[in-house]
């Protein structure tokens, strides 16, 4: 987490004080659920939440560094601010049934965000789809000229994938809402599966169904594997609007803000700057993966490894992809396309991505696929070396024009024909 | 791929010879559905079917060295094998169009078969938590003695995981159960969504929303993300294997077949060697997912990069993981399990754990929380130092004493009442 | 390892044949120390090298069912074969004595054939880099065009980063050069460092400093790591071509072999194929670094869990590097480059690119930097949006005009000048 | 970098603060090397130095918030408060000829303290090796008793492979001491070979061979390659103390401080907590090498999607790598070591590890390899089983005693004999 890539949203959900506040709610939910069960006195939790004690996360730091144990200091720090009746907090749970409850409550809340800005980007992808649903562009592969498609189309692609992660993140969002109130080892030896229950789900969390010490680390892996797939779908837009931009293509480019230099050597540069640092964020999130799943094999009930990793990507993971999500609804919100540059460059392979039409039309006259393949390829190659149009070639060409009429020929070049599922495919992807 | 690790069925799923019998049903498969739509003439696949022909991956490479595009390589060896109505299939395709349907095709196969060997882990892990479901064993976190717990408890925490890990799994069967019949770009420029339904339907997949040139990458990746989950879930089993096995430890260990040599050198050792391999392979597993994600943003409507990298991740991953899974359920079948060791274990730790349970006793006494912590740490520092028994320190303390009669102390030490919902979460982990 | 990707010498060097002959050699090599050290007959490796045994792969493997042990069932086999002195092999000696130190030389061998595969590429970097020493181009950033540079210039840049990347991989040739001959936990218990000194030496090795059972893992790793940096160098490399390939960029191509297909669906198609494949083997390559990372950890004295996953990305690793080497360097002899699109290109921003010039040459009439950029930028943002021709704007400029004469402003419009390090820049790369 | 792993120095060194004055550092010298070029005007920097001027990051952050693009609001920054000689500032330079020359410098920088804190740690091992050169531990392999060796042994072995890990950060740090001042593409088109030289050799740093308008980036991540192995052998040291902390093995722990608590709910549990948190945070450095790797294969002459990975990879990985080698040589230096329990673990296996020698004297007296072993463990497996003493089977067994006399068993048993070299391994890991 570093301030030019933080949401403020992030930085307040990950900072020390919603670290402690998230640790209280879990200690009274506990209290409450233990107080229905009888094994504190009822009252307890009412009368603490009714101090509304504010914790000082300074204090707890300079008690942990007596003790060397956050949960302790903090108890202790609750217990001065909240006096005697904070004494049956924590009563037979150990310090991760605090932290993993709690840190399920922080990444359920980081889910939510995140879907929040995804839907966001959804929005700005299905608006600009459905605009330039029937705006032509070449289609390539390979970065070579292939067939005409639209720029909807293209954006389609992108909302479709956007919407799947979206998918992924929500039921990951479901495998993290866990968390466990079951003692040192998660045998409930002085608790039980019923106070548990009742505890978590006044969080709008579900029990792990079998904890250690601490829930499963599957479960965290899963939700960083989701992100990671939603930040490779911002880096494949991103690289297409890089693609877009170069002073060669120029099809499209990001909105360029008043006042904003290009280059400190070259007043006259706009380069897609936020998609190249959409591509490197990607990066980032993509590199929690690993050390995430890295944390699944803890050692017998639990061994703390998993703890420091947790501590840093946690927060950056979810914080930079939010940022990531912020911007990239804003680049495709602003994304300034260029239609005329779009048939311009549809226009410089002239015709010849036809070339499959006119070959199926032989093939339809009785040709083996490998023979109209040559003879197509024929001319294809020769407008390709630039030495005249490809239509005129084909009409020229002695064995073409034995099987297809110049009418038929010129069947084979209709644009409107070949984007005649655009915007049908652009509404498929809206209502995917 | 190497023969140590690859199940049979895994070497003839990824063959040369099974790439090509796929790519001929989904050429089939298309064929059929544009005979329905008239584009071609109807009869023209069930006459190549019945023609039976044996496709030879030797040929086609022969054939490939010359054109250097493997899916016309193919359909000219088809045409060569069956003739005038060969030169009907791929009509209006892309090679994608086959290539990605057909990777479809494998991975859900490979799913299958990856879920069929889970369920027997599954069944393995069940039945031997059910067996220890009451066989007490000290709980360890940090690999220090905590509370006691069992070791069905142990086994059902992993049964929960892989139970999880299979739940992905069949989610991420469905993600990359898609297929396109599209065309170069995804336009349907020759072909028409119908066509393709039609086509994927009678194969079992689904059509991409918006496809490009290919179906897009992020399906993949979830993929080779759900494996991942699963390799490290069979680690973590294995980790606790392995410590279960050392000598100080001795609580289980593998199978030891008649003739298995330990050691060149040293007679005797028995080592755990399968779960050190299983260990290793999930290292292998858990490397795919990296350039998977990478895979994913691809130039423009596509780039072949995301190809090589498939070619080797998707043969090697789900073939590891296959070995992984068949290894594992034998292992978890064939441990040798000693209670007696799990006892003395227990035994070591000298009633220790039995601590929390007076600290509680004192709490509800009226102590406040930390005081309650140190009178009970004071006896349990000397009988951790070894200078005797726990329970007696306690009796002795005149704090201690003054709160808690002796018979109240016996209470605390009741190992039946600590594992009392053993048997509880086994069937939890079983019914989850 | 896949057939498409490996070329013969790397299929031969990672055969089990090949492995179970470096066997042998080791075993030799320790004999005959142990032989100079009188704890061997004098003469025993020299009766069995005379033998001259062919070892068989298959026989070993069915011994090894039974014994599930691979050393001990190849020294059964080597005892089968070579009779009597065969029992003094291996005396004192643990596996990975024989295991480790045999990896080492295949490690090393392949080091060596990727080092001559580095010199191709290196050579063929440095003649194309020659040859368009001079040849302008457009130098790029962010994909925007920035100021010119030449062709030569860029392709030095890759030479210099492939000549790092093989100093790199000479050092990490002598980091894995290292073997052991020290017993089963690496003390000599039965052995003396002399011993290992001598056999080792023989082999061209160095011996690990401290082993444990093994080698420690930090050497082998530190070879993948230097395998992902060369990889990474041609995936750069790689990724430029892919652009300049691109049908808007056109300045240069992939030679195009004959009869070789671009597409099934479009015979005029000519994709960059060997670059995209670069990409995507580098991927692979890449993801053998974090697995060998892993495998540093290993417990006490050494756990196994390394083996497994060497098995597979050794070989994988090395074989695709070596593949990669050879494509990349066929790439660069047969790159066709197109100076007249280059300059073509070139002439697109209409000579935009010499705007810092003219703002330094106002800045050395004593303007300030943000003053003079500003003026600058009036004429280019015009010039870019198409109105006319950058310099003439300048020359029209009041203010510019009031501090550069006409002739001033020509002379910061020269191409020569701008371009006067190429063939140093270029030079500078070959000698480096 | 999040505050409780971040040493103080670490935190200024990559402060927005650290980071402008670095900035200045690098325009300054690279005005003084245009002065001598002629191209400034003489005493231009000298002039700008004795301002001792003060960099205030926030007002660059906010002319940022205009101009989007950070070298330019500092260049701003610079002449707000340094007058009419800051315009001869950046003369002819790309942003990217301070941003990369100024990060080779925080670099090399964060490099020295590293170097510094390496040296503590193989201080700290050096010390505890040679200390228990000669207390004996049993060797493990597979977690499983192997044969003798010594505590000292062990350290030394992580002493051998922390000071390889030193090595190759020196190496890394001269790979990084790279910087450019070569303009917009890296032809020097304002500027001269011999300035760069000039200004980069002021700052203690080198010349990128061919430049782009970067240097290429498989300096930094040879560099972030460096940095994960060296994390790695604090992995593999870390893991060790993890098990010989755990409570079966016992043989040596983290020191405990006073007042610190190990659990929250067991007064007694002293868990290997910094040992665990070192394996964690190894996972975190670990996790920048494959970004940096993604980083190197920048487009054309550069695009920007390295730069927010490295913002945040190259602050997190060499501060983490800082707290590593600061917490690993305190655990090192403060390690109790309990000789007694190593030497009780060590009697466990019952002379068993003696066994190789009983054979290899079989083997001596002529009997095959194979034979020796069996009838060796013949003895081994019951004294295993727990039928009695290895020893005394030994001598009881016919065949065995045939050919041995009682003296010649006694000799194998001789544990001197078996760790006669542990000094000369001590010694020889600390002149390495």
């Amino acid at each position: 987490m570093i301030p030019r890539y933080s949401p403020k949203e992030f930085v307040e959900l990950w900072s020390e004080k919603s670290r402690y506040t998230t640790w209280l709610e879990v200690e009274l939910a506990a209290c409450e659920a233990m107080e229905a069960a009888g094994l504190v006195p009822s009252g307890t939790a009412r009368s603490i939440r009714q101090k509304q004690i504010v914790l000082d996360p300074k204090r707890i730091e300079e008690i942990e560094a007596t003790t060397r144990h956050d949960v302790i200091a903090f108890l202790t720090h609750v217990e001065e601010l909240a006096g005697e009746p904070a004494r049956w907090l924590h009563r037979g749970m150990t310090s991760s049934d605090v932290l993993d409850t709690s840190l399920a409550l922080l990444l359920v809340r980081a889910a939510d965000s995140l879907l929040g800005r995804t839907d966001r980007l959804i929005a700005a992808l299905a608006g600009r789809a459905r605009e330039h649903a029937r705006t032509p562009m070449i289609g390539r592969s390979h970065g070579i000229h292939a067939e005409p498609t639209t720029f909807g189309v293209a954006l389609a692609g992108h909302l479709a994938e956007v919407k799947r992660g979206r998918t992924r993140l929500v039921r990951a969002r479901e495998e993290v809402a866990v968390g466990k109130i079951a003692g040192a080892v998660g045998t409930y030896a002085h608790l039980s599966p019923e106070i548990e229950e009742q505890a978590l789900s006044a969080l709008g969390l579900r029990a792990e169904t079998v904890s250690t010490q601490v829930v499963a680390r599957d479960h965290h892996a899963a939700f960083f594997n989701a992100m990671a797939l939603l930040a490779s779908a911002i880096e494949r837009l991103a690289t297409n609007v890089r693609h877009w931009q170069r002073t060669e293509v120029g099809e499209a480019e990001e909105r360029f803000a008043k006042g904003q230099k290009g280059s400190s050597a070259m007043p006259h540069k706009r380069n897609p700057v936020l998609s190249e640092n959409l591509c490197g964020l990607s990066r980032i999130v993509r590199a929690a993966v690993v050390p995430a799943l890295e944390n699944v094999a803890l050692w017998h009930e639990r061994d703390i490894s998993h703890s420091s990793v947790e501590r840093m990507i946690a927060p950056d993971a979810t914080t930079t992809l939010a940022f990531m999500l912020e911007r990239a609804a804003g680049l495709v919100e602003g994304l300034v396309v260029y239609p005329a540059r779009l048939q311009q460059n549809l226009d410089q392979t002239g015709e010849l991505f036809f070339s499959e039409a006119v070959m199926l039309a032989l093939v339809h006259k009785g040709l083996p696929r490998q023979r109209a393949y040559e003879m197509v390829q024929r001319s294809a190659m020769r407008a390709f070396q630039g030495e005249g149009a490809f239509r005129g070639f084909l009409k020229e060409d002695g064995e073409i024009s034995a099987l297809l009429q110049p009418s038929e020929i010129d069947e084979c070049f209709d644009l409107e024909h070949a984007l005649r599922y655009a915007t049908k495919l652009v509404e498929r992807a809206i209502n995917s």
